[in-house]
Parts: structure tokens; C-alpha cells; sequence
């Protein structure tokens, strides 16, 4: 079954990691469950609000034995996946046990600790593969930090820059995501136990000491006050979720216009079978960078449902606005996972065509160094009149002129006073090539120790 | 595996419907492929470009042997599910016919295709539901016409209306959806088959009449031209799915707030186990519309995706777009599939408590009667002035006064002109009544022949 | 002051067209807001529940006289304009009319009367720049129909396509919006009057007459019930917008990347002054594609804000709902007027530059041709060892080899029986520039008749 | 002329504050690019790249003087606002500068650090207000600790807690954001300056030192590498903004559904003439609330642009995500502004009514004691067994019995070795106040030293 392609036995592969399909999997969702209620049984044992044995009759319980098409069948009857699933494991426990289990908790305690618990898992292999992704683009910055390559501004091109340059501006984007991956995670982490209203009344004044047990019990923060409608934590992880597959997104934008037919500076990494059509026997489509283009384009949707679900969390809890954020994170994760491991392939991978760089850049014959001219020409024309005589020497080379430094210098009203040489240097790849060089070296001090402490 | 919930064996069925989930189901897409093919096959049979066997060969061929896993792999390396899909068949496929297959075809033409196939059963769905939740509500309008409740603008008493008014305010919203289903499947029911790049080149001058015959076969709208990165159908159909949630989910905002505790005027209607809580043993919580809303909550993201897919539908075919499209359509035929089925259990069966309603309209002694009021003082004092005298007397009521008409009437500076008897006849529910019930029979007779003809 | 560049006196002439800010401009709010009481007061006129002389009176009121600015701090304290409003003119009125101003209708009957005149004069707007752009993308279309071009999926070259076939495709996807203008004008002129719940219970028996009068009286359709909380029409208009602005997106994703400097396939129409830079003097940069694109990027987001105040609705008028589509309908409104205009300036204007095109065909060496040569291969070979063996020889072309017709031609196991000539064949331009302009002449067949009709 | 209501004369005082307004006016647009230029001259002065006179020049050109009109046609020729800017100035400026002038900046450099600058004064505003909301809603919470008030889940009464602990949870909500501001403020303000590619190629080895002057002027943190096609910040900001009108949001959906006409627990603080309706004299709705929501509805959009125009930031400089990201950031600061300002009055003028609480309570006859008497019932019972009697009671009780605790006494089946003063003490409100305080106490003591660091 698949309303989403990430749960699509055919489509999954394409767009989610399997390590992040067992993560969000129905049999980790009800593990997970289980072991919230354990670790609730064990702190209200240690503040002697239940006998030891509940703790360890739960963890000899097996998650696995549960019939989850009949959980399924009953959680569309109650509106809740927790109601079935207690009532499951109540008829499992010992009677004497029994009447301490689920103490004091709510459903959505039992939910949204279950999610917590995801979260946590998730974001480990989120971790490993950005550390990939920031390493690989560390990596291939430095190796074509010199290599010259046209700028283009609106598709056009503009003045020269390094590939590397490229590569260092992708690598920045996607750090400024990555350090934000520890506040968001540790916002995130955090135990929910507050009992049907949030207050944790009918534990009396046990309440927030077993909240903060229950919390160490899971590994987790404990919150100041119950997050049941205070929703904080899942939409800023679902807007970070968001934000770092548009960071992606811009690499992906970037590699799709670089490796199109008519540019052709970058390739993906070869994969037998990847690229093809089933029509076209002569196609090397970008594969990698089209499936994170893709993620992008569906995480701003869950986003805005999470944004819309924080506003809506009425009350104590609300109707409609927590059902509607489970439509939303998980898919995030998801997505997250698939573009992050393209990412991480194309990171490593990329194939960086130089001489098609050289070639690209001399196709406008001088245009990319019409800014440099210009420069040059101000110094005696001033900004305006340079400016205005290089836009009309840049008509005349693409009506159809030699090039731009032969075009200027033949001007016959080019004046005197311009000095020839420093006009001809204004041609030169040098400066662009050392002032990209030094914005590679800049940012990459500057990551690199981020990427370390991940 | 569940990222969407929709998907999931635990939480699925509280979201989609059984019918929805097979519709959307692995299986039948690859059944939707294989039927796609066939059309082909058989449509250029009958232009002589394929031997009438392959079609039959195609018949023949049980798409439930495909190996799903296996094809899943094979996209993740392929980037599209319709190059391995082609590969499997084509070892299948008697070697003299083989030749013959797919032939003009593109991937698009193959997954666009089952999914206007998938799409067409699904539109069938919820055609049925629709149909039920208008007939539901159209009796419900009926039989509670003439029932008081109390009209609320910014969630305080403002005027009487009936509830059936209520009722037939929603089932005007969802009407104006109703009547957009032809239109939108009409639009979307298109064939799909342009070859790699729109063009049909390869079937040279028979290519538009096997398109044509093509699309007969499949009972399928032939386009003008290929739609592969024309995407107002695809696109057009999600919005409609948004937009038939959001006038769902406006009934459910309505439901919820009326059942709340405090209010009382409606119940879901009763279902063993539903609406409890797995802490509170009490509650009745309105399960049905909670599920509504979180569906209409969950579907302006998808739509998102859609509008921005459609606009960077590049060139003859995207990296990225049309594989977002993806990530978008079936969850909305979900969401849409288990809210249109909640709200006809609910158009169906809410419980309306006539009793609550005329005791909340009670509660603000005469308040309700204001705008009344009002206008009765307005032909003897003005409209500026009896607004403002009726504001005052409003005050004293809420500081403890009897009631609107006593205060009113007390008021030492009443003017002798203003007529006693007319202003008690403000503070009569009759004319509410049947104000009300004038709209509902206005818009139950524009209505009713919609449904009939759905 | 702007929070919107469409308000600015700076940015908002980038964005928006002078006739369309007029149309949204306070003063014309205003005006509006006094047609509608004008219209209000002549159909109770017309039922005998007002004297003729009001509606005669309010004509005489001059709008511009209002004090925008005290009416805009009074509204600050109000939460509505409409309040402030009817107070400034209850003191412009005679005394002996006063009392039946207003009479019968709510603040929201106003506001959204006022929207929609607005809005019908909005869409006349667009209309206008609408037919504009069909008309010249049909010329365009039929001017280039043989024009041959390469054909582009994933950004990489696929097969030869016409430019006038991609032309079509714009069109196509544009006029489908077109053909949706009408229904969506249709449904979004309605007349409002509802009074403060929507039943008209002042008006008592008159209360349907007198709005069907007033509907007449402003050349509206009237409703079956009060649209206060049903707001399909505003959402599907705002929809619609979206959805065209996503059309237009298209054109302009293609434009952007056909003129990209190493494509260079099209450039905008010249306008002097227009696509320069601050920095670089020879560019020319693609502005009117990018304005469409930004209004496109724009519109997902209020169509957002739509869906959910549809959803919100709540009771007979929400707190917050209502409020939040005044800040999404205006702005599509001025988007699309902004993008129309610059598409209908490139529908006409845009430049073709055939030349560049032939080179890009030749670029790839008879890769181009793959699709083609393989479907003649597969006629001896099979269809799944033909595709394999073009792959083959397309990267042997990549690598350096002459041309895909000639390394396929030199295969040293091409098997004997497979017909040079018709392999040759396959590399002939002609049957793809057939194939576009068949779908040229049978997309603008389609389409004109619409144009005519808009 | 308005687009967005937030520009316009009558609507804009509702929705944004005049400070606020002042910050994105076309004239602070103007005043923040000069400063810029000027920021940009001196700069260079200090590395000896321009004279020292350049600066004081610019410094005393009086911004106010450009005419905005003329600005605004130009701009909307030259597709950006910068060109037409800087071209304007060179007029003004002695001719011996003007070669200086703007020298090694493109026009984001320009435009996007006016943006800082504004964003500086509006993070500013921004933070006032924020810590009036904080302030205002640590003495409410405190004041109303121990009010006991009834909890609700699905809108329906769940147990009781205080009223204290409701606005503790705002409270907490809020201030999640509040502790983002410093790294978000942090994040966004940053230089810019990259020359038209981001290198600064032409100004040669003094690149990088002239960028870190220039922040320095600006008082800015200098970035690693350039931001033209890094959004990180700006979206960053946009997210955030959008996350906190949701925070405010969550307490306006609860003040809304409090005010309710039938709950009755909370009233906006009184304004006169504020609450009122054109039509009902008596309403006294919830406008600050209502302010807050929409705002908060409308703010998703621009969220879903800004992520969208992050990911489109192709090569150097996007064609249309850049233009598109005007559209969505001064929008959303404007509506943070009014949202902020509602949010302050209500924190500290809102009206509790403790007498409604009371009643409110006891309405469901002990039905909100239903988890407290099931726990005591566990003990004996069992879980499941207490769960389902309790649910039985809960029938009777709604059906007419008496209340919960009097009908769970009386069923004949009680076992006798149920402790009778032990379930009579579940219906004690002592234990949920003393719940709910405990939180209030535990969140303030969280929160309160954050406000003092805002």
C-alpha cells in the first residue's frame, strides 16, 4: 500500500534510506510505545508509586507478538493508536501488576514519547550522513579551489570564479543547517509525561519528580511544563527538516544547470543502470540531484502543516491539529533521509569537467571580464561613462566583434590617458581565480571544525 | 513501513478508506502499467504498427508475478519505476513480439498513465461518498429547519438562525465542490502518450490516430498536445482535493465547537469504543471531525508542492517536479478518501440536542435580540442612536440586569413614540425561525438536483 | 510604506500594473464600500423598506471626502473598516434617512460586496492581458512550427522537438487557466447580504427578494445562502490565480533556461534600459521570465493562507479567518497582473533565435537521434539489445567517437540483415520537425476558438 | 494603493505597528542603501582604495530628496531597484568621486544589506514587545496559579487544572521563540558584499579585508563567503518569525475558545469602541485574538515562499527566487509587529473570570474527576476494569444521575473493599490546583531569567 512513494515497495528505495524506513517502520512505532511505558513503569517504582516487577514484566513483553492490522482495526475506532495498544498489553500483564501500568500517563504521552524516541534514532543517521556530505564538499572545495569557471547571474554569464568557489558557497549553506542540528535536536529530545491535562495530577506531589526519573529513565530532557499543546519542538524540527533540504536544494539546483547538455561541467558519479531512459538509450539524466530537487519540493508542504498544527493547539489538546502533524514529520525524516544520501553520492562522487569549464569560459569572447574593464576604465572615465562604454562594446561583440579587450582598445575615442596595459589585465582569469581560491580557504577554515564536532 | 500514515497498518485505517488504500495499493500500480502497455499494444495494432498478438500477450502476462521488492531496487538505481517495469516485461515477452513493445513510448507516458487509471477509480470513490454526505445533509438541513440555535460571529451570541441553517450553509460549501467533480475528472481522465519528448516523432504521421486509438482503449480523453510538463490536470486535481477538505474541514470546525462541554448543541453520532480516552473514562470526544480536520490540515502542503511542480515543469521533462508530483496526489486522494467517509457517518447520524439549544439561546437574556432590537428603535431614533442605546442597555444586562427587553423598556429616557408592543415583538424567535428556514429551502432546491445528477 | 513591494513606490511598478493597483487602492475600497450601500438602499427602495430618496442621497456622497487615515485608526480599535465607515456616513446622511442606511446588512456584507466588485474588475483586467498572451503565443507558435530545436528531459538533451512545439505546450498549458476564467468569474461574483447571521431575519418575508434586488442592482448573481463562512469562491479564485501563475511559471522556467548564455536559444524582447546590472555592463539578463517566476514563487503561499481561512470558517463568522484572506486574495490579484504583462510582452516580443538552435542540434553528435536509431534497430534486434546497443555506442560517442550514426554504422557486429539506409533515416531531422508541427496545428486548433470566446 | 492590507491607510493600523511601518517604508528602503554605499566607501577609504571625501559626500546626500516615483518607473525597466539607485546618485556626486563610487558591489550587495539594516530595527522592535508579552504572562500565570479552571482535550472536559498552568503553557510556547531570537538576530545580521559574482575579484588581495571593514562600519558580523545564493538567514528569519506568530497564535486559539459566549472565562482587556459590531450592538468580541490568528494564518505562505526561493538560488544569483523572497520577509516582520503588539495587551489586560471557572467545573456533575476516581479504582479493580466502570458511570451521570461520585457509590456491584473516603477524595479540586501550580512555579522559575536577558 502507498500513499506516500517513501512507503512504496516499487518507490521507497528512490527516495528514503531503509535504515530511516526501520526507523519510522510500524514495528518500531509500537517498540517505541512499549518502551515509554516501561520506562514510566520503572521511575514510578523507583519513587515507589509501583512495584519493580511492572518494569520488568513490560521489557520480557515481546513488541513483536502484537497483531498490528488488528491494533490498525481498532485504532480507527478509538481515534488513537494508544487506546488499543494499552488495552492490548493490559489483558498481557499479570493482575496484580495490571493496575499500575499506564499510571498517570495519556494517550499522547504514550505518542508523542514514541516520537521522541524516532527522533532520536533518526537524527543519528541524519548525523552520519551530513558529516558525509560536509566532508565530501570540505574535500572537493579544496581540490578545485583553483579551477576557473564562469559566474552567471540570471542564468547568464557574469564574471569568472572557481569551482571550488561554487562548492564552498553549497558547502556553507548546507553547514548553516548543520549547526543548527544540535539545538534542534535538543530541543526535540525531550520526555513527554503530563497525564491527561498536562498537570500530572493524580501522581500529586510525585508528579514532577517522576516526570524528570521518567526523563532520565529514556535518556531525554525533562520540559519545564507539559508540551502536549505547546508544539515548539515538532514544528522546529520539521521547519530545520525543511530548511536543510533547501540547502540541498540549492546544490541539486546548481548541479542540474552545470551538468546540462549545453554546459556540461559536471557530471554525476557514474552508477551502472543510473541516469538511463527507458526511450532514450543515450541518457546520463541526473539522477541524484533530481531526487533531491524532489524532496525539496515536498518539504515545504509538511512544513506549513506543522506551522498551521502549532497555531491550532487548542486547549489542553486539540482536535485535529496533533492527528494532523503525524501526516507531516515523519515524511520530513523520510525525505530527508533519501536527499541526504544523493547528497552524500554526489559530495564524494562528482565529476568535474575542466576543459569544458575553459571552453565555457571563453565562449563570450571577453564578456565575463566586462565588470574588470569596466573597473579599469572608471579610474579615468568615471563609473558612469565606463560603465556606458562597455555596455556599448558589449553590443558590439555580440553583433559579432572579435572580443571585448580588442573591441575597447579599437574604440577611436578610447582616451589617451587610458593606460593599455592595465585594460589588457583586466582580462586576465588570474584575479578571479586567487579571489575565489581565498573565499574557498576562508570558508573552509571556518567549517571544518564544525564538522568535526557534529 | 510507514512514513505516512496513511500507510501505516496501525494508524492507516483511522485516515483512508480500505477501497482508497487498494486504489493507491503497489499492486495496482503495477497492474495500471501493465494495462497502460496493453493499450498501446492493441492501439497500434490497429494502426498496423503491431501485431495484434502482443496485446494478447500482454492480457495474458499476471502482473501480481512481478517481483515488487526487485523493481523497487532497480528504481532506486533507474530513477523511475518504468524503466525496470519495461526490463522485467520484456524477458517475459515472446522474442518476435517484443520488438513491438513500448514502442513510441516514454516512462511518463507509462506512470502518468496507471496513474489516470488510479485516478479514475479513485474520483469514482469519493463520487459515491459525496453523494452521500450532500443526501445526508440535505435531510439533516430539512428535518431541523425550524430548530432555534443560536448564530455566533467571532465565536460570541450574535443573532438566532435554525440549525438546519447551519447545516445547509455546509452543505452549500460542500455542494460548490460537488458540482466542480465532473469538471475536474473530466480534465484529469486524459491520456498520456508523447514518446520522449511530447511528440510522438517516432510513430511518424500515424502518431496523433494511435493516440487517439490509444486513448479509447483506456476509455481516456485524448490531449491536444502532451501534457509530460503540462501539468494544469494533475495540479488541478490536487487543489480540488484541498479545496473539498478545507469545505469538509469548515463542517468539522463547526461539529467540534458544538459538541464542546460547555455548548452541547451536537453529538457524533454513537460508535462502541470511539471517542474515549485511554486516561479519562469519560470522554466522548468528536473523533470524526477531528479526523477531518486533520486531513484538511495535511492537505494545503501537497497542494503546494503541485502549484510549484507545475510551474518548474522544465523543458520536455524536469529533474525534480514531476517526481515531487508524486509525493502529493495520492495523499490527498487518501485524506480525502477517510474524511469524505467521516463526514458522511456525520451527515448521516450527528445527534442534534434541541434542548441544549434552546437553553443556550436563553443564556444571554435577550442579548441575541440586539440587532432586532435595534432596528425597531432605528425607525424612531435613528440608526446611529438606537445602536448606541441598545449597546448601553447591553451592558447593564451583562452587569446583571434581567434581561435586553426589561432593561430596554426601563430605561428612563425611552421615548413615548417608540412602540412598546413592536419592541417586545423584537425578542421573538419566530421571525429568526423562519428566516432561517426560508435560506434552508432556497438552498435545498438549488441543491438537490446536483446530487441527483453527480 | 511597504510590507508588499506590489505597494511600493519603488519596487511595486516591477511587480504590478498601474490599472491594477487602481483597482485595489484605498480609495477605490472605499468607493466600493459606498456602491454597495448605494445598491443596498435602492433594493430596499424598491421592496418599500426604504425611501427612494437614501439610495439618491448616498450617490450624491462623494467617497474621496473620507478621511482615510482617521478611518484607518478608528478600524485599528474596531477590528473592521466597515464599522468606522457606516458611522462616517451616518453623520453625511439627513437625519430622516439615516435610519434606514445600513439596514439589514452586517460588516461583512460590506467588505466582501466591496471584494467583489474589486474582483469583477480585476478579472477584466486580466482578461484583457490573458487574451494577449494566447493570441501571441498562437502566432508565435505557427511561426515557429518547423523550427527544429532540441528536445530536453532532466536537462539533457532527448530528442529534436520544433520551437513552435514548445511554444504550443506554453500555450496549451495557459489556456487551460483560460478556459477556467469564466466558471471561476461566474462563481466568485455573487452578491453578499446576509445581516449579522446570514438569514436576513430583519427583512423578515423580504429578506430573498431584497437580495436578489440587490444583486440585480449590482450586476451580481445572488446566492442560494450566505457566503459569510462558505467561502469557496474566494478560495477557488485564489486558486485560480495560483494555478495561472504556475502556467506562466512554465513559460518562464523554459525562457530562463533557453536563454541562458551557453543555450542561448531565445532572448527577451528588447527594452532599452531593461537586463543590465549595477555591476556589469554587458548583460542581459532575462527580467521579464524572473518577474513571472517571483510572482509564481509568491502564489503558493497566500493560496495557502485561502485553504486554511476555508477550512476556519468557523460558526456564521470566524475570529481570524476571515481577516487572513484579506491578506492573500489582493496580493494574487496583483501578482498576476504584473506577470500577465510580462508574459504578454514576451508572447509577442520574444526572440527566436533559429541559428542557435541548429548549432545545439548538432552539438551532441547524433545523440540526439538515439531514441530513433534504436527504434529501427529494434525491428532486427529486439527492442531491449537495440537499446542496449545504442547505449553502447552513445558512449563510445561521448568519449570521442565521430558521430552515433557513424560508430553504430562501424559496430563491427552490426548483423547484416539491419537496413543501413533506414538507419541513416533515423538521423534525419525531418520526421521530428513533422512530428512538432502536427501537434502545433492540432493544439492551436483547439485553442483559437477558445481566444475568440474568452 | 494596497495590495497587502498591511500598507493600506484603513486596514494597515490593524495589522502592523507604526514603528514597524516606519522600518519598511520606501523611505527607509532608500536611507538603509545609501547608508550602505556610504558603509561600502569608507571601507575602502580605510584600505586606500577610495578617498576619504567619498564618504563624507555620501553621508551628505539627503536621501529624502530622490524622487521615489522616478525610482520606482526605472526600477521596474532595470528589473532591480539598485541600478536606477546607483545611477541617480553618480549624478550627484562631485566628479572626481563618482569613479569610487559603488566600486567592487553588485546590486544585492545593495539591496540585500538595506534589508540587514532593516531587519536590525525590526529584530529590535520585535524584542521590546516580546519581552512585554513574556513579562505580561509571568505575572498573569502567577496571579491565577491556583485558579482552578477545567482542562480540555477535543474540546470537551477532560480534568481540572488552573488557570495559572493554562498560561504558563503560552508562556512557555512563547518563549521557546524568545530564546531563538539572540542566534536567529545573530544569524541574519550579516554583510554583504560579493561584486557581482561574490569573489570581490576587483578589489584584488584587500577582498576580504575590505568585507570585514565593511561589516565592521555596519556593525555586522562579516560572512565566511557570500549569501547572494545562500539563504540561510533570511529564510531562518522568515521561519522563525512565521514559528512565533504560531506561539502567539496557540494563546489567541485558546482566548478565543475561552471567550466563547457560552465559556465565558476570559475578556479581552476593554478599549472603547473596540468589539463591537456594525449590526449588534451587545457583541464584545475577541479583536486581539482574532488579530493574532490571522496574522498568524497568513504567515505559512511567505514561510513556503522563502524555502522555496532558498532552494531555486541557482548559480550566482537566481532569476525570480531572489525577487520572490521580497515578497514574503518585510510581510511577515509587518504582521509580527501587530500580532506582537495584540499579544502584549493581552498579557497584560486580560480579564478572568474565576467566578465562570467555578461554574464551568461543576457542570458535567464530577465528570472531571472521572481519571482521578478510575486511578483510585485501579488499585482494587484493576485498570482496565476501573477504566470501563468508570465509563459506565460517566453514562448514567450524562443520562440524569446525579454526578460521578454519588452514581459510583450507588452501583450495587461497588466491592467493599473500595475505600470510600479515598474516592471521595478524588473529587477533591485540591490536588489538581496543587498540580497545576507546581508547573507554574517550575515554568517561571525556567523562563523568568530569560526575559531579563532577551
Amino acid at each position: 500500500m502507498s500513499f506516500s512513494p517513501l512507503d512504496s515497495l516499487v518507490l521507497g528505495p528512490l527516495f528514503r534510506t531503509d535504515a530511516m524506513a526501520e526507523v519510522f517502520s510500524d514495528a518500531s512505532l509500537v517498540r517505541a510505545m512499549l518502551r515509554v511505558e516501561t520506562a514510566l513503569a520503572r521511575a514510578q517504582a523507583a519513587h515507589g508509586l509501583a512495584p519493580a516487577a511492572l518494569g520488568e514484566a513490560l521489557d520480557r513483553l515481546a513488541p513483536e507478538t502484537l497483531d498490528l492490522a488488528a491494533l490498525g482495526r481498532a485504532t480507527a475506532v478509538a481515534g488513537v493508536p494508544a487506546i488499543p495498544f494499552v488495552k492490548a498489553l493490559q489483558t498481557l500483564l499479570p493482575s496484580d501488576l495490571e493496575p499500575f501500568f499506564h499510571q498517570g500517563a495519556t494517550t499522547q504521552d504514550i505518542v508523542d514519547g514514541a516520537l521522541v524516541l524516532q527522533m532520536r534514532e533518526a537524527f543519528a543517521l541524519l548525523r552520519e550522513d551530513l558529516a558525509g556530505v560536509l566532508d565530501g564538499l570540505c574535500a572537493l572545495a579544496i581540490r578545485t579551489r583553483d579551477v576557473p569557471c564562469a559566474g552567471r547571474t540570471y542564468g547568464q554569464h557574469a564574471a569568472p570564479v572557481t569551482f571550488g568557489y561554487k562548492v564552498a558557497v553549497w558547502l556553507a549553506g548546507i553547514a548553516d543547517e548543520a549547526v543548527r542540528l544540535q539545538p534542534v535536536r535538543e530541543a526535540a529530545l525531550v520526555a513527554s509525561l503530563g497525564g491527561p491535562v498536562g498537570t500530572l495530577a493524580s501522581l500529586g506531589e510525585k508528579g514532577p519528580a517522576v516526570l524528570d526519573a521518567f526523563a532520565r529513565e529514556l535518556g531525554l530532557r525533562a520540559p519545564p511544563i507539559a508540551w502536549h499543546t505547546r508544539r515548539t519542538a515538532v514544528t522546529g524540527t520539521g521547519l530545520w527538516l525543511a530548511s536543510l533540504l533547501a540547502a540541498l536544494g540549492k546544490m541539486a539546483t546548481d548541479i542540474v544547470n552545470l551538468a546540462a547538455t549545453e554546459v556540461g561541467e559536471v557530471a554525476e558519479p557514474p552508477m551502472p543502470g543510473r541516469g538511463g531512459s527507458s526511450a532514450m538509450p543515450h541518457k546520463r539524466n541526473p539522477v541524484g540531484a533530481t531526487l533531491i530537487l524532489a524532496a525539496g519540493d515536498a518539504a515545504a508542504g509538511p512544513a506549513v502543516t506543522l506551522l498551521s498544527a502549532m497555531q491550532q493547539a487548542a486547549h489542553e489538546r486539540p482536535a485535529g491539529a496533533w492527528h494532523a502533524e503525524w501526516q507531516a514529520l515523519p515524511l520530513l525524516f523520510g525525505l530527508a533521509s533519501g536527499a541526504l544520501a544523493e547528497a552524500r553520492r554526489l559530495a564524494v562522487g562528482l565529476q568535474v569537467d575542466e576543459a569544458r569549464m575553459r571552453a565555457n569560459l571563453e565562449m563570450t569572447r571577453g564578456l565575463l571580464f566586462a565588470d574588470a574593464a569596466s573597473g579599469v576604465l572608471a579610474g579615468t572615465l568615471g563609473r558612469a561613462e565606463a560603465h556606458a562604454r562597455v555596455e556599448r562594446a558589449a553590443g558590439l561583440v555580440r553583433e559579432g566583434g572579435t572580443n571585448l579587450l580588442d573591441v575597447l582598445l579599437h574604440l577611436s575615442d578610447l582616451p589617451a590617458d587610458v593606460d593599455r596595459a592595465t585594460l589588457r589585465g583586466a582580462f586576465d582569469l588570474g584575479p578571479s581565480i586567487a579571489a575565489g581560491a581565498r573565499f574557498v580557504d576562508r570558508a573552509v577554515a571556518a567549517i571544518r571544525p564544525l564538522v568535526a564536532s557534529l
